[in-house]
């Protein structure tokens, strides 16, 4: 069992790692500067973590906790919406540039972190559709992984190319965009 | 003017890139390992690129040169479907996979990239859909840009999130699922 001692020192090397990305980038991020913000040895940080590509995939995983979970009571666009926008601003901060460093560089981290991070979030988000789908609202038949790509992929694309952050008037079009054809006749 | 032989060192420089992010990731990309592939000294690479962020940028125009070019006699489904197909494969490569990470980084590097090379093909794509709408195939108030995004926005998503290359079905079925809504009925 984890004592409140080595939860707490946890908690410091990640606060030390978001700190170090709001100064610099993933390239620039070291072990050695994160100790020494953490106030903890190297070895403590290796012995919980193996790479600092880690250290960014567990930063991201705290910063963004509860931040996509869905309600089951509000409508389908409302719960797209609110994801996506969280997600924008997830992927805009250093913490999120970091991550999608690490995913593009790193396949093998990436391929964790799909497994652990994003499948139990696609899983819900397929739930959601499920009683959408249950309520006559979106057709039964519809693609619907490949129609979640079609909302996920611009956010990040957007964020990567075009350096732009998708706000609330560019979410609101992709939804309706996106959701109009779904839906029943 | 360019000589023929500073043309030809150039040359072998970027090949280098290549053979370097062939072997290795980009974080692991030096000036001093392209310089000794390349058989140059570092002051040659530097007197032509301030950065290895932009060897990778120039090693992924060279390498896409022609590949993105538009066919106008032939249909919008079929150029789009070459297109992402293309792209697929390009960001696949180790040069595209590196092109991610610095665009994912080097925000600054990003957008000159972005104006330099994807303004002005995005234009062409542009131009493409203009003939498609002239031509009574597309909605004339069809938001196209929006359009555009959920295109390629799902191609480096899926390259990045989930570790796939979308293939011919894919990209088929992207093709599909984005153009019915904009057809003109």
């Amino acid at each position: 069992m984890e004592t409140g001692k080595s939860s707490r020192r946890k908690q410091c090397i990640l606060n030390a790692v978001i700190a170090a990305l709001e100064e610099s980038d993933y390239s620039s991020l070291t072990v050695e500067d994160i100790a020494a913000r953490a106030g903890v040895g190297k070895s403590t940080i290796y012995r919980w973590w193996k790479h600092k590509s880690d250290l960014v995939f567990e930063a991201f995983r705290e910063q963004t906790a509860s931040v996509f979970d869905l309600d089951f009571n509000a409508s389908l666009d409302y719960n797209l919406k609110q994801q996506l926008l969280k997600l924008s601003c997830a992927l805009n901060h250093p913490v999120g540039r970091a991550l999608l460093v690490v995913m593009a560089e790193h396949r093998e981290a990436a391929g964790e972190f799909f497994r652990q991070y994003l499948l139990p979030r696609r899983e819900q988000t397929r739930k959601l559709i499920q009683q959408a789908i249950g309520q006559g609202e979106i057709q039964a038949d519809y693609p619907f992984e490949l129609m979640l790509d079609t909302l996920y992929g611009p956010i990040h694309y957007q964020i990567i190319f075009f350096n732009r952050i998708p706000d609330e008037s560019y979410i609101e079009a992709l939804v309706q965009l996106v959701l109009h054809p779904a839906r029943t006749p």
